[in-house]
C-alpha cells in the first residue's frame, strides 16, 4: 500500500512519475478520508510547481471521472456536442450557442457550474429569467436533449464528485492556477457528462483566467489531448479576451444581449466568436448547416424560447432591471477608443453585485455594466464610456474605484486595427503525440 | 486584513516577500483556526519550493517564539550554553557533553524532543536508565541548572507551541525538508528556552538528515544568523555522519558507551566530536577549562551521576539488555574496512526496535546495533562486523534486509585515510551580512 507522504515527496522532488495504481490509491484514500485535506493540499501545491506528466494526468482524470456516474447520451437520435469556455468578461456565448447549434440538429448537453470571481457563470445569467431553474433530473435532461435539443443546467452532484471536492480545496489553498489541474477538472466533468464532441473556448488576455497566450495554448492542447484519450472529439479555440465581449456585462444585461443576438442584432465581436464556435461544433457533430441562416430564419430564437420554457422560465417576461443606473468612465480626451480593459470592467461589474466572491454568496440579477462605447468607437472628451447598474447605491464607489487605474481606457488619434478574436484552433491531430503513451 | 489565499499566492509566485504584519496575522489566524491546516499545508509546500527571505524567516521565527512562553535563565549564577544536533546514527554526544560542560562551570539547559526515524532521540536513550524521567517543572529545571548544572529534559508544551503544531503538519505533508522551516523550528525552541549561547552540530553525510554538505552548511548559516538576531551567541559545526559515531547504536547501548566516554574510555571518533563541541560551548560561555581534564579528573562523571539522580534515575543500576543477540554483516573479504554506511546501520537499529516510525510508537530500550569493527579496522573474510540486539526474534529479518544493500560495508587493501569529522565551523561573524536588514 502506498504511503501518502512518500507520494507527496515523489511529486515534490520529481523523482519519477506517479503510477496509475498510486493515483488510483490516492483518490480512493482521499474519498475514504485516510488521506486528509492537508495532505492533498500539499500534493496539489507540489503539482502546481512540478506539473503532471501525460501519464499522470491521464490517470488523474480517469480517477476523477470514475469517482462518480457517467451519463450515456449515445441513444439520442441527435449527435451530441458541447462547448466549454474558461470564462471571460461579457462572455454570454453559451446562451446563444446552445439553442443555435441545437436548432441545426445537434444535441447540446451543457452542464455548467456557478461563476466565481470577475467572470460570471452561465447559470447565474439564466437565473435572471423569471421562473427559470438550473436543476434537472437525468430523465428531464435526456428528454430535453431530444427536444428542443439544448439544455443548460447545473451539473448534478453525481458527476465527478472528486472534482467538486478538489476544486473546493484548490479554491482555498491557492492551487487553482495549474494547467493540468484545470484541464482535468474541466475535462473530467465534460467526459462524465457523456458528450460525443466538445469545443473549448480558451480565453486569453487581460480579462481571462489565462492572461498569457502561451499558457492558454498549453491548456488548450492539454484538454484536447485528454478529450481524444477518452474518445470525445475535442477541439479548442484560443480567443482574445482583452476587452468585454459584446456590450453587456452582468446577468440580466447579458441575457438581454444574447436574446438580441439570437434575433440577428448581436454585436460584431460577440457574433464573430459565436459563429466560429458554432461552426466547429457543427463540424464535429457531422452536421452541415449555416449558423447565420439558423439565426436569420428564426429557428435559433425559437429553440431558445423552448429551451427556456422546458426549465420553467418565461422567455417573454420582462427581465428585471437595476434600481440605480449611473454613467461612469468619462473619456479622458476626444478620439478613437483603442482599448477598454476587460479585467477592470469585469471587476467593476463584480463589485456592483453581478458576481460572487465566495461560493455561498448570492448574485444580483440586475447589476452590471453596459459599455456605451467600445474599442473602434469615436468619443468626445468627457463622454461617458460605461453605464453602471446596481440595486444599491453603496456599490458604485467600489466599482468606480476598479475603473480608476491608468489603462482602463485608452484613446488614440485613429481607430485601432481590427484583429481577429480567434487566435488559434487546436485539433486532436495537433496533439497526437501528446496523447500517446 | 490579509486574506490567506492571497498570501499563499504571493509565496507561491514569489512576487514579493511577505511582510512581518502578514506573517503575524497568519500565525494568529492559524492559532485561531481561521486559517485551516490545508491552507497552512499549501503555504508550507510553497515555502519548500520558494524558501523564505531573511526578513520572512526572521518574522516567522519571531512568531513561533511569541506563540508560547520564554524562559529566563539570566538570573543563574552560571553562564548558560546549550547544544543541538540535527541527528546522526550513534549520536550520543549530548549525554556526554551536558555533564562535561556543566562540570566546567556552565549551565546546560538541554530541552529535547523525541526521536523520529533512523536517528534516535536523546530522551529515548536516557529513558533506558531505570527510574529516569524526562519531565521537569520549570522550577525543577531552574534548580537543576544551579546544581548539578546540566539538565536533559523534555521541552515543555509551553515553549513554541506553534512549532509543535507546524512540525506535526509538516511531518504528514512532506514538507519537513525545507531549510528555513527546519532552522526556524530548531531555533525557536532554543531561543524560547532562554539559553545565552548555543552550539549546533549540523550533521552531513549518508546517515544525516542533510546528506548534502552544501545544504548542511546553508542550514548551519541560517541558524547561526537567527541566533545572532535574537542575541543568542550561536556557533555551528558541520560534522561528518557517514559512519555511525562510536560503536553503539540504540538506546541502552548508547548510554553504556556514553558512560564509558565519561570515564575516559570513549572511542576516538566520538571523543573528537564531543571535545570539539565542548570547546566551542565553553568558549561561548566565557569559561576557560579543559574538557579532557574534566573527564580525567572524574568531575564530568560525577556531574553525570548527579544529573541522572536529579531526574529520578539510578546511575549505578545495571542497564537493561536485549534478550536476543546475533552476529550480522560478515566481512565480504579480508582487508581494511573503508566504509560502513551510517544510514544502513541506522535503519537496521530502527527496525530492531530502537526507533519509532510514528510519534505514538514505543521504542525498545535494549534494541540496537553494536559495531564490532569500523572503518580503519582490519577484518578477515566472514568475520561479523555487526552485532544485532533485539527483544523479539522477528525483528532480525527486516533489520538484516537493511544491511544487504551493496555498499553497506566496503573493504580495501589499505586502511582509509583519517579525515577530520568537523568539516567547518560557522560563527556569527561569518553570517553578519545575512543577519542585517
Amino acid at each position: 500500500m502506498p504511503d501518502v507522504v512518500s507520494l507527496i515527496r515523489v511529486k515534490r522532488d520529481n523523482t519519477r512519475p506517479l503510477t496509475g495504481a498510486e493515483i488510483a490509491w490516492l483518490f480512493a484514500a482521499y474519498a475514504g478520508q485516510t488521506v486528509a485535506d492537508e495532505q492533498m493540499a500539499a500534493l496539489l501545491m507540489a503539482i502546481y510547481f512540478n506539473g503532471l506528466t501525460t501519464g499522470e494526468l491521464r490517470a488523474w482524470t480517469t480517477e476523477m471521472i470514475a469517482s462518480g456516474e457517467t451519463l450515456d447520451l449515445s441513444h439520442l437520435s441527435r449527435p451530441s456536442v458541447d462547448k466549454h469556455s474558461t470564462g471571460g468578461v461579457g462572455d454570454k456565448v453559451s446562451l446563444i450557442l446552445a439553442p443555435l447549434v441545437a436548432s441545426c440538429g445537434a444535441a447540446v448537453p451543457q452542464l455548467s457550474g456557478r461563476g466565481l470571481g470577475h467572470t460570471g457563470g452561465t447559470l447565474d445569467k439564466l437565473e435572471s429569467i423569471p421562473g427559470w431553474r438550473a436543476s434537472l433530473s437525468n430523465e428531464e435532461l435526456t428528454r430535453a436533449l431530444a427536444d428542443p435539443g439544448a439544455v443548460i443546467a447545473a451539473a448534478g452532484a453525481g458527476l465527478a464528485p472528486a472534482d467538486r471536492r478538489l476544486y473546493a480545496l484548490r479554491d482555498v489553498t491557492g492551487t487553482v492556477e495549474s494547467i493540468p489541474l484545470i484541464a482535468s477538472s474541466i475535462m473530467s466533468k465534460k467526459i462524465a457528462e457523456g458528450t460525443q464532441a466538445l469545443v473549448l473556448d480558451v480565453k486569453t488576455g487581460s480579462g481571462a483566467f489565462m492572461r498569457d497566450q502561451a499558457r492558454a495554448g498549453q491548456l488548450a492542447r492539454t484538454m484536447v489531448a485528454l478529450g481524444a484519450e477518452h474518445h470525445v472529439r475535442t477541439r479548442a479555440l484560443v480567443t482574445r479576451m482583452d476587452t468585454p465581449l459584446g456590450r453587456a456585462v452582468g446577468n440580466a444585461l447579458e441575457v438581454e444581449e444574447a436574446v438580441k443576438a439570437l434575433t440577428g442584432e448581436g454585436p460584431d465581436d460577440l457574433m464573430e466568436v459565436t459563429f466560429a464556435l458554432a461552426e466547429h461544433m457543427l463540424e464535429l457533430a457531422g452536421i452541415t448547416a449555416s449558423p447565420a441562416e439558423a439565426i436569420a430564419s428564426g429557428r435559433a430564437f425559437d429553440t431558445w424560447q423552448r429551451m427556456i420554457r422546458v426549465q420553467g422560465g418565461d422567455p417573454d417576461a420582462p427581465l428585471p432591471a437595476a434600481r440605480q443606473v449611473r454613467h461612469a468612465l468619462p473619456a479622458p480626451e476626444t478620439g478613437w477608443i483603442t482599448g477598454l480593459d476587460a479585467l477592470a470592467v469585469g471587476i467593476a461589474a463584480w463589485r456592483l453585485g453581478a458576481g460572487r466572491a465566495r461560493k455561498e454568496d448570492d448574485v444580483s440579477h440586475t447589476a452590471g455594466v453596459r459599455c456605451l462605447a467600445k474599442p473602434g468607437d469615436h468619443v468626445r472628451r468627457g463622454q461617458p464610456i460605461l453605464e453602471l447598474h446596481a440595486d444599491d447605491e453603496s456599490r458604485f464607489a467600489p466599482a468606480a474605484e476598479a475603473l480608476e487605474a491608468a489603462g482602463t481606457v485608452t484613446i488614440g488619434s485613429a481607430p485601432p486595427p481590427r484583429t481577429p478574436l480567434v487566435v488559434s484552433v487546436i485539433s486532436a491531430a495537433d496533439v497526437a503525440d501528446e496523447v500517446g503513451a
